[in-house]
């Protein structure tokens, strides 16, 4: 670290660059960057980030020598602008700002207008032959500065400035005479000395000082700690700051202040989009008290509006130039600040700007082929987590409407619909067309074929991967979990936000990237898939590694899916395919046989084999020759039985059995704790017909498919196993029934035979699992619960108060938790391998389409990540920046 | 391996000793040890294991030049017993048995009185004298010999001796004539021939070798398989065969045969106790058709019986004195069976006696104070497992009555009691003095009260580890749980065993030890705790290392456990301290009040305070200055509330509040898996409160005690933390706490504050959270059920199929898995040392009064282990066997 902590900047050279960003702050990098580009940008200096930590660290020193640095940088300010500060004559005035190296907006200290008092407010109004401007701006100085460095509660200056407005009978402070704000500004220096018992400081330099004392102490105010705290930022990085001279845009009609984009943000077409305002000053512009005009001819909408292209030619060709430099130097598309001086073109800020995920792969394709970027570069410029928006559904984000509630959004895109509260109306309305949102307190299996008929689903429990949440990703259709404010009363048939009703039957519209829940139809917006996209997103699978598969459990999921660029089945459930309603009635007959009762059992499975083999050879279908995981029987037994009284009995009427039969086995499977009980493979082990079956199912549906001349490779995964002896039991049951139906069929067929590793003991005995296991699955999900001992239903009533309070920063249901679930991921690769170098590797859980997890995939050498079909654009952009970011690496060493 | 494939042994000298057991086989190695010592012995010799490998792995091939072996060692054994195989005149009989490295009773075949043909039946008349006697020998030799090496059903040779006992008048085949055996003889000879299309093998050489080929395979028949799958015996030990020369014992009144034990094996007291029939074979002993008489004028207790001391002096002296011999020689007492043929005795087997736990702890006292043993291989003689035994009131095993039902044996000891199905029920019949057993389909925290005052539990479901079990095990407390062939019903007040039903009030026994559930009252008998068991304790702990916690709720426990040997309680548990009739209500209050209403929380902690105070007081006291472990809060708050309907309006109406509420907040608290919902450390940080209050109680109590002159250093445990962060939080919470009494009291105090490491990713993660742990309590119980992703509650429905096929051989509940599990605790003990080097480590799961899993605790270098009162003895003998073992594997490095 070098020992220099003052940087200046202005007068067509600066002493820092863009580089220097952990140093200066990214404010303050840029503004140098710009000075030795030629830029016009009002001279300043910036101190540095490590004299904030001394600073706030250090009971409030400074380091020795710093004064110095200061007053030398001050001295080379003047000598730019030509003005000193605290002249009478001709006073240079100054802005403190916080920079830090990442945006903080709004969570740290700003003071403007320093170097004011009453001697050189002469000199300003004589600059600005505008009286009532220079007090106002001396007002905004002691009251800013009072509240920010002297700690004076706003209050009292609110209630003067009230009592003012009504004397003069005004109702805006800008309508304040001259003579009235002169008034102001004794009277709040009086508050002053009467709260802090001293004087407002008078002295220009005193006033720097504090200023800059403030800001760097504002690192540590409550609110920007927490920041910090939510959004991962190092406590220790602290903030620089910048001194920098005012420029004023309201010193008449040749003056303005504007912000604008060098290209669209919201389509990214290229064209330079925004707005100003004339006479007038930035913080105008953000109050929103006067409609600003837009920037160039091209954008005005109406007559009554003058473009900055119109009203000041001379300014806006400067400034499009300067946006072009600003581009072709940054790379990227700039978000800048400015200020027309009488007629003098300042710029305040530039950085790179936010936009959509449309304009990001648009500017990112454009900026490839205009060869200002490379492949590489474009494709790490378009974020994938952003990606999702691309593919679903919108509420318009320009309705201001307020909403009901808020929960999490838990699947993208918008939906309209009627309420409804059950499975059976959602199916009901659905078939007479009319669009559905299923409320519910939360969804079970019984309820999917009521969340497929919604457009929608919404539920006042459960986390980002509740049973809805999982569901409706999977179908990328909108959903809004976990929405704690609403009560959902099924007597009722409605659901209560405080004093708020809203019935069956009435609409509403719920945002799945907001969270959001309003009353009513809001519009929906059609995301637009472009030639863009589709070029952006062959550029990144050119330089991906893992391949990408997706979690599909029919033949349409498999087809859309493939659309969006899947190379294979990672996990296709088959829990499902016992709940359509031609099936269910089977199953349960199945389940409410008597143990003993083999006949009836194998009665039973015979009749559901036809229809798991046409499960099967559809989807073999639809994938061609991709290779295809199916993970057999997951569920606990009882999902499939019905829980209440009324349902039960009518179930034994149906089945003509007594209810109580019905009602024991109910008993009978009840469980505790469902998700550590009886599931996955325990039941393929205690109840090995089902599983046979459905091998039978598969390898039946192989034969048929190959006979009709495909290839196909059926993978079968064996779920939860915990030990090497239930992987090899069941291993051996797969091939038994393999052996035999190739015996049948006289086709031969060859089947891999893998397991999901999700039980944290799965993962710890890799090594003895893995020689008996052709692949490995990672089961995130589950590995996730057990690893941290969350249930995803129950910990809503927790988490909350979790994130709130840092213990859990990400939803490691999202995001995978690498400190704990994926030392246990990477653990298994490497006890996996070490048995069987062959071994394949893949992800299935959640994780699969979420870009950090798919980082850590990559990163441990997984072979695959697989994901809902809605997220297999994500995953293929997030495994391109895996690759070019390890490539990186690679060339930095 | 030596070429060696066949040992003699006889006439005074022997090719093998006690030492080659895995290659002769146990009972083969002791046969030529007895013979080396003198001791008469009927010659033979045996066939080493690795030929059973040879040939059951070399589809039936014996190695090249057996043969040769064989006949060479057979020609020894006629030379030393004065009779040739197949001579007429002087025919030599042998008999062959496995004899594997461990016994394996009852698994494999014997074939006896081989070398009888048509020929040698003559000598074996005239050796004799009794033609009867000579032909039931043949009879048997060829329906053991078709049954065991030919593979003839037994059912046409039964068939048959049934037609000729009601021919010939008479119920039992011993009464059948000379003549009639003849018949029956030259019958099944006839059968085999049908059956096989071979005739009976005649020459002797064929039935040897025929017997040797049938004894190798029965190594690999089902029932040896599993047994050695269930006893974890390697398959590639293989048997060892012993061909010996036959003496009988049924010669005449100068023939006997018997079985005796060196010392006593009930109650370990030194003299020779045993059994022996006059004129009779070991058969008839074993099949308890006559009654034996006893071997000592001592062991006589009526004047109807002749001691073997009377009847036959010499042999008798001769006897004892061949046991001081083999006492002397093998250092522990044996179990011996020996045949008195004419007078003359032989020895035909010795083995180590198996012994009550009594029996054990008094003979390894005894013998070293004979100076057989040092004090370290007494303690290493007694199994810890059996210390359980010593402790705990038992049903006398001696009563024949029939069970009803069996279940897993939960916690040990007899209890005989009234049937009642509720814990109002129990509470109420006990406060009349009225002994009762609890049954249960489950148990939960309401029943606590009436687990108290039950005598034994009894429930349908759940393992050994359920609610039911560990509540049991606690209070030492005798429980069989998981007893599924019983059915509750509650409406009824019965349960049902098939078409038995026992109805409230009836008396039943249940066997803590066995699981036997018994209708009526069986005697119990008194545990004795003696001054040998004292003795024999005192040397454990001078060699034991790891310190001996209990785990204890009240200062009763404390007291017990302090008898039992405990130097601290390293959990104190602070749930059913809610429970308590007084205290119930005011925790329902808390929980009832809605989240915002912060006055009445506060107000119902208040009145908790001086509860919690008193509780820890009196374990403090209880405890002296052992450290004592208080886990705070870990329970979820509906544990709390009431879950049925009736409860509930009961509840509402003595709180003077709406049902609804009640309601409501019993619904809002439900869980779907409540073990991976809110619950331990989560309740802490979301309802601080609790925590403060419970903490607060400590440090005052502590305070008081303090004040009293005593040393209390209090440790403080969270439980369930999976982060960091949570334990940050709450150990800041802890002290703050801790400073603010301090302060109040004026009364300096030392808190530790740890955490429960019960969570995977504590594990995983222990490196960052030893930073603010000050130690480590492994709660193997929970982690057991996150890393294998098994609910203790629900587990019953799959854990009999998992044993019965090999995949849980052990309880993971009962016994760490040392592969899973186990591999979790290691890493975080070092991970926790590699942070803090200094951290306290110890275990507080069930798994602490396990000596398999003590041992593995020793190993990592834990520091203590916590366990039930009743398990302290179990945990310090398992702690010194661990150091010894450690020790010996030291010396021997």
């Amino acid at each position: 670290m070098s020992d220099k902590r003052v940087y200046v900047f202005g007068g067509g050279s600066a002493e820092g660059n863009a580089g220097m960003r952990d140093v200066l702050g990214g404010k303050g990098a840029n503004l140098a960057e710009m000075t030795n580009l030629g830029i016009p940008v009002p001279a300043g200096f910036t101190i540095s980030a490590d004299v904030c930590i001394a600073f706030a660290r250090g009971s409030q020193q400074y380091p020795d020598g710093l004064e110095a640095e200061v007053y030398s940088a001050l001295a080379h300010v003047e000598d730019v602008m030509g003005r000193k500060l605290g002249d009478p004559a001709n006073p240079l005035l100054l802005s403190v700002r916080s920079g830090a190296r990442v945006s903080m907006p709004g969570m740290m200290d700003t003071v403007l207008n320093l170097g004011l008092n009453d001697s050189t407010i002469k000199g300003l109004i004589k600059m600005s032959s505008d009286e009532r401007f220079a007090y106002d701006c001396y007002r905004r100085l002691v009251q800013m500065y009072s509240d920010v460095v002297l700690g004076v509660s706003h209050d009292r200056f609110e209630l003067f400035l009230r009592h003012a407005r009504s004397e003069a009978g005004v109702s805006r402070d800008i309508d304040l005479p001259a003579e009235t704000l002169r008034g102001i500004v004794d009277r709040f220096k009086a508050i002053v000395l009467e709260e802090t018992g001293k004087p407002f400081p008078d002295d220009p330099r005193e006033q720097i000082w504090g200023a800059i004392g403030a800001v760097f102490s504002s690192w540590d105010v409550q609110r920007a700690v927490e920041y910090r705290r939510i959004h991962s930022i190092p406590d220790d990085w602290g903030t620089a700051i910048n001194v920098m001279a005012m420029v004023f845009g309201n010193l008449g009609e040749n003056s303005a202040t504007g912000v604008a984009f060098t290209r669209n943000p919201s389509d990214g077409s290229k064209a330079p989009f925004g707005e100003y305002l004339p006479n007038a000053q930035g913080e105008d512009l953000v109050a929103g008290i006067r409609t600003p005009f837009p920037m160039s001819l091209a954008e005005k909408k109406s007559d009554d509006q003058t473009s900055l292209q119109e009203r000041m030619p001379v300014q806006y060709q400067e400034l499009i130039a300067f946006f072009g430099r600003l581009e072709e130097h940054y790379r990227d598309v700039q978000d800048v600040e400015f200020t027309i001086q009488e007629g003098n073109l300042w710029i305040l800020q530039t950085r790179s700007a936010k936009r959509t995920a449309q304009a990001a792969v648009r500017i990112a394709v454009d900026m490839t082929r205009e060869g200002f970027l490379d492949k590489r570069e474009a494709v790490l410029r378009v974020d994938p987590d952003s990606i999702d928006q691309i593919l679903h559904k919108q509420v318009d984000s320009e309705t201001g409407r307020q909403s009901l509630a808020r929960g999490l959004n838990a699947s993208p895109g918008g939906a309209v619909g009627e309420v409804v509260f059950t499975a059976q109306d959602a199916v009901r309305r659905a078939r007479d067309k009319v669009p559905v949102i299923l409320v519910r307190s939360e969804t079970s299996a019984d309820d999917v074929a009521g969340m497929r008929a919604s457009l929608g689903i919404l539920t006042s429990t459960g986390g980002i991967t509740s049973h809805a949440a999982v569901v409706a990703r999977g179908w990328g259709k909108p959903c809004v979990v976990g929405c704690s404010a609403i009560h959902v009363d099924y007597e009722k048939e409605e659901f209560t936000v405080g004093a708020e009703v809203v019935r069956k039957g009435d609409t509403i519209t719920i945002d799945g990237h907001t969270g959001g829940v309003t009353r009513g139809a809001l519009p929906l917006i059609d995301p637009p898939i472009t030639a863009y996209f589709r070029e952006l997103m062959g550029w990144a699978d050119s330089f991906r590694k893992l391949k990408i598969r997706t979690n599909a459990d029919t033949p349409e999921d498999a087809e859309r899916a493939i659309q969006f660029g899947a190379e294979g089945i990672g996990l296709c459930r088959t829990e499902h395919m016992f709940f359509a309603s031609d099936r269910l009635p089977i199953m349960r007959e199945m389940i409410l046989a008597r143990p003993e009762d083999h006949a009836l059992r194998d009665e039973a499975l015979d009749k559901l084999l036809p229809f798991q083999r046409e499960d099967f050879a559809g989807i073999f279908r639809a994938m061609a020759d991709r290779p295809v995981t199916i993970r057999l029987l997951d569920a606990p037994l009882h999902e499939f039985l019905p829980r209440d009284a009324e349902r039960m009995a009518d179930l034994a009427e149906r089945m003509k059995i007594p209810v109580e039969t019905v009602q024991k086995r109910v008993a009978r499977l009840k469980e505790m704790n469902p998700m550590l009980g009886h599931r996955g493979c325990r039941v393929g082990i205690t109840n090995s017909g089902i599983y046979r079956m459905q091998v039978r199912a598969i390898v039946e549906a192989a034969c048929d498919l190959i006979g009709e001349g495909a290839r196909v490779t059926p993978e079968i995964m064996i779920p939860l196993v915990g030990t090497v002896e239930e992987l090899q039991i069941l291993r051996e049951l797969c091939q038994d029934v393999q052996r035999t139906v190739v015996g049948e069929r006289g086709v031969e067929v060859e089947v891999r035979i893998g397991t999901m590793i999700e039980v944290p003991r799965a993962a710890l005995t890799a090594d003895r699992i893995a020689e008996v296991a052709d692949f490995f699955s990672f089961g995130t999900n589950d590995l996730t619960q057990l690893t941290y001992g969350y249930s995803r239903d129950d910990m809503w009533s927790f988490v909350r108060v979790y994130q709130r309070q840092g213990i859990l920063p990400r939803d490691p249901f999202a995001t995978l938790d690498i400190a704990g679930v994926g030392q246990l991921v990477r653990m298994a690769v490497e006890k996996g391998r070490s048995t069987r170098p062959d071994l394949k590797m893949g992800i299935c859980g959640e994780h699969g389409g979420d870009p950090a997890s798919v980082l850590f995939c990559h990163s441990i050498g997984l072979d695959y990540v697989s994901c809902s079909p809605y997220r297999v654009p994500v995953a293929r952009l997030a495994a391109a920046h895996a690759a070019l970011s390890e490539e990186a690496v690679g060339a930095a060493v």
